[in-house]
Order: structure tokens, then C-alpha cells, then sequence
């Protein structure tokens, strides 16, 4: 529908109304917002709505908090793929009179980045990265396979942007699942399809498509490609600003590559296959007060009754 | 009372039981670990203990991704005080050509960071720091001063440890009080006598009392007497393993520090004064664990009915 596309208004006009109507505060970088009490509102009710329209039977229920071990970033092969997108987290190494001189050069606005070494830790890139190694102490996965809920989790990308739907941290509302090839793969699928039910009972335009990685470079190209003759990533995208609708949530199958690298076994002792489902809370947000107005109050009815069932909004 | 300290089990010991029992999930380095079900159903209970107990009237819900411009971390002088706890955010800075080194080093265990350039982000030593020039923006604060709740936020700090109740990064189940000098420090005053019945009724061995920060080096000593000297800081520490108790919760007095740095006025005209309270989810998590065993189900029915006021854990 580009007519409803290119109803939509721009980047710049789409975040000066959310600067102006109080819904982001803005940090003075691109790509890095407060939210306020509105927005934080609908984020958290659409957190619940996913879970009360989630497809997973009795899922496990774990929690990361947004860093992993370098060591697991590094054998992943997350460096190969996207490496511009990376966030490594550094620490100071020194002693009283280098900790005096790193102060001194950050209060004249100097580089002081010489003081500040690698840690073993860098930002989390996808939600689902921490989990396999967690599960793999476990031992092989039951019969049925696995499926975990990590709730709503920060990620990190080094992208900044004018686009307001592109935040170098945010929630994806994320899912794993761990099994048998044909059940992960049905269950990715199952998802692609349900989420554009959940969204578009939001009343949001949400459509699934077959997607690719940013991979890097100009290999990157061909492994994007590769990516979409396979249809390993599908996409619901909606329209939030700009010419091109947003993707809101992603739906990836992995194969073995996570078995491989954190040695998962299904019950059969054979390398277990993965999928991941998430959905990026603050898109979602961002496309329903697009789609519906700065005024959440006056949103259709029964957009606010799925959102908050117990017919009360929260502020 | 040193006796019921010293029954408290060694942090090895009690790390021991919590990972046997899958409360917590072992990631190989110090102080990071993933959460299980029940270890992260109880935190989730102990945030909504906090927030239906808050003496807050009325806040203002705002919410923040645990990093900041890194030019606020060198305005409010946090690396004078803590440069030994600072995680700064670094990104890869090349062309194709140092990609394809930069994986080839990660892959053979080789150090890539000279890949890395520093950025202009940090993580969030304290969740509250974003408030400020936040608020800021809206002008001077009104009459009676302004409250934020900034819900359950994660904050990182440097610093490896084999307690248990020491993470690098954890959530600070934070508000934060804006205004006149007299209402501030009123309000951190009664958070600090009042979050010691929030955590006595769970049933813990709380206590308030005068703390300080860990300022780095010779000079931090006496920062830190002098901090003591003013009751800047009060804690509520509880014993959860090792011989010491461990603070949990913590009420802090800034003065006009904040306000200096950001331009934060009072309705008067004048440089506001600011204080925050934090109660470390995890760290409430493990006193509970500590005080009442591994078998939640099991623990006493008053701190059942308390966290779980429905009257069903979600596990």
C-alpha cells in the first residue's frame, strides 16, 4: 500500500511530535532517548499483550542482563558478520596518577580513551545469544524440545540515526526455541504468521516478509542474499515514519549454528536446531502512536481494552 | 547481631546452592550470571512489593536504557570519584580490511582491540544520572518539587567479585526527589526508616545505617570520611553470605550537586536540590533466598501473600 506509506510523515516531523508531546526525551545523540510516562506505559502493556497472545506452551522463563562474555561473542562469529554493529565495553587499567590524568583530559573535553582497556565482556547484540550456552549446562534438550521466555531484553547496536525507530538500545520481547529441526522450524513459522494477528489487532498495517541481516561489507552482500533464498529471517514490518514500512518484529531460524558453537544436543544426542522470535517493544510503540495518534486516551476502544484489559491506563 | 551473621553460609558455599538449584545460571566470569525461573519471579515479585509500598505521591514514571552520553559521565565528575568502576562503550572504527583482522584475531584468541574506538557512550553506573538533564529540559521544577520513578533499572559496574551479591551489572529499583533543600532530604530521611519495614515485612534482618561510596584511591578516603560526616549516604544492609552484612538498599543526598552540573532549577529560581533511593532488585532477591531457603513455595505464608498478593507464584 504506498499510498499509505507515503501518507506517513517523516523522520524528522515523527520525532519532533514525540519530543513535543513528551512521549522520548532526547539525550542530544542520535539514537538515544528518555521515554516518558506515556511511552513507557504503552511499552510495558504491549510486553503484556505478547505474553497473553503468546503460541508457547508452559515456556521457561529466563533472564540476561544486557553484556555477555566476550569469549561467546567471539566464537559466534558475530565480529565476522557485523562488526560495525558491536559494542565492547572497556574499563579503566591504571593507577592513582593515571586515574588523575584520565579526569583531567575528560573535564577539558581531551581523548582519554588511552586509560580505558578491553573488559571480557561486550553489550549483547540479540536477545537470544546468552541463552544457548546457559541451556547447553543443562544437557541435551527433553523430548518436545525446549522453549524459553526471556521477557522484554535490552540490545545493543552501534547504529545511530535520524530515524526514530532506530535506537541503539532497546527491548526485543523475545522467544528461543530448541528442538528437533521440523518442530523449531513449524514454530518459527507458526510465529511469523500469529504475529501479524497480534499486531493488526492493534490496529496496526502489519504485513510478514522474507528479510536479510545488515551484514557488513561486500561479502555481507552475498550472505544476505543467501539468507533470503533460504528464508532464514522473516520480518512483520508496519509503517511508523518515512518512505519504507519498519520491521517490528523478526522471526530467525539458525539451524545448528548455535549447537555447534555452545555443543546443544537434542534428546536423540544429535546437535539441536534453534529459532528465536522477537518483537522490538519500542517499534511497536512507536507504530501505534503513529498509527493512532499522540492522544492514547483517545485510541480506538478496543485497542485500549487489548492493552489494558483491566480498562485502566496506567498514568 | 554478630551471631546470626557469622550463620550465614561462605559466598562460595551459598554461590554453590543457588546454581545447584538453578536460581542462577553460571556464565564463567565473576559476577555476571543469567537468572532462572524462580530467582527472576521473585525479583519481579520484590519490584511490585517496592512500588505498592512506596511513600511516592504520584510520580512521574520516566524510563532509560542503561547508558548515557559519555559527556555527562565527565561533567558530573564521576571519573574522578570511580574511574575503577566505569564501563565506557567502545565500537569497531575500520574498512573491510581491518574487519576481516579484527575476526581473525578474535578467532585465534589474538587482542583486537586496538580495532576499537572509544564512543560517545557509557553505561550507567547509577540509574538515576539520566534524570537530570531529563528534567532539566522541562524548565525549573514546580512547587513541591517533582518525584520520578524510574522502575527497575540496570546499572553496570566494573567490578569482579566472587560474592555472590556482587554483580556488574543488576537493577536499581530507583526514584529520585527534585526541589527545595528541606523537602529532599525529608524524603530521603522517611525512604530510609520506611524501606526497613518494606523489608522486614519479608521477613529479613534489616538495619539502616551511615555509608559511604567507594571513592577510588588515597583521596577517596576522605572523600568518604567526609561523605560519612555529612550522613550523604544512609544503606539498609541485610546478612545474606560471608560474614558482613550487605547493603540492599541505598538513600542518597546529592545537594545541589546535580542541579550545578545540568542547569536544574527550583520554582524559585534557584539551583534545586536532588536525592534518590534505590533498592537492588537481585540483592533483595538473595537476602530472601538467604533468609527463607531455596524452596520458595515453602517460604513463611506472610511473605508469600506479600509478594504474590493474588495468591499464585508464576512459575
Amino acid at each position: 500500500m504506498p499510498g499509505a506509506a507515503s501518507a506517513r510523515p517523516t523522520h524528522g516531523a515523527f520525532l519532533a511530535t514525540l519530543i513535543e508531546h513528551q512521549l522520548l526525551v532526547p539525550s542530544g545523540l542520535a539514537g538515544v532517548y528518555g521515554r516518558g510516562p506515556v511511552f513507557e506505559g504503552v511499552r510495558i502493556a504491549v510486553d503484556g499483550w505478547i505474553t497473553r497472545r503468546t503460541i508457547n506452551e508452559r515456556p521457561r522463563r529466563m533472564a540476561f542482563a544486557p553484556f555477555l562474555p566476550r569469549e561467546q561473542l567471539e566464537r559466534i562469529g558475530y565480529l565476522s558478520n557485523f562488526p560495525h554493529l558491536a559494542g565492547t565495553i572497556f574499563s579503566f587499567d591504571g593507577d592513582e596518577a593515571a586515574a588523575v590524568e584520565q579526569a583531567r583530559r575528560a573535564e577539558v573535553g581531551e581523548d582519554w580513551s588511552e586509560f580505558q582497556r578491553q573488559t571480557d565482556l561486550v553489550l549483547v547484540p540479540a536477545a537470544c545469544y546468552p541463552v544457548y550456552p546457559a541451556v547447553a549446562q543443562g544437557g541435551p534438550v527433553p523430548v518436545g524440545g525446549t522453549t524459553i521466555d526471556l521477557g522484554g531484553s535490552y540490545v545493543f547496536r552501534h547504529e545511530p540515526s535520524d530515524d526514530p525507530a532506530r535506537w541503539q538500545m532497546f527491548h526485543q520481547r523475545e522467544m528461543v526455541r530448541i528442538g528437533e529441526p521440523s518442530e523449531v522450524l513449524e514454530w518459527r513459522n507458526a510465529w511469523s504468521v500469529h504475529a501479524v494477528d497480534v499486531l493488526r489487532d492493534l490496529g496496526l498495517d502489519a504485513e510478514a516478509e522474507i528479510a536479510s541481516d545488515p551484514f557488513f561489507g561486500r561479502a555481507g552482500r552475498m550472505l544476505a542474499r543467501s539468507q533470503r533464498e533460504q528464508a532464514l529471517k522473516l520480518e512483520v514490518v508496519v509503517p511508523i515514519s518515512g518512505d519504507q514500512p519498519t520491521a517490528v518484529a523478526s522471526f530467525n531460524y539458525h539451524g545448528e549454528h548455535f549447537a555447534s558453537v555452545f555443543d546443544l544436543m537434542s534428546h536423540a544426542g544429535e546437535q539441536a536446531h534453534t529459532a528465536c522470535v522477537g518483537f522490538g517493544l519500542e517499534r511497536v510503540t512507536l507504530a501505534l502512536v503513529s498509527a493512532h495518534g499522540v492522544d492514547v486516551e483517545r485510541w480506538p476502544t478496543d485497542v485500549l481494552g487489548r492493552l489494558w484489559p483491566d480498562g485502566s491506563v496506567p498514568w
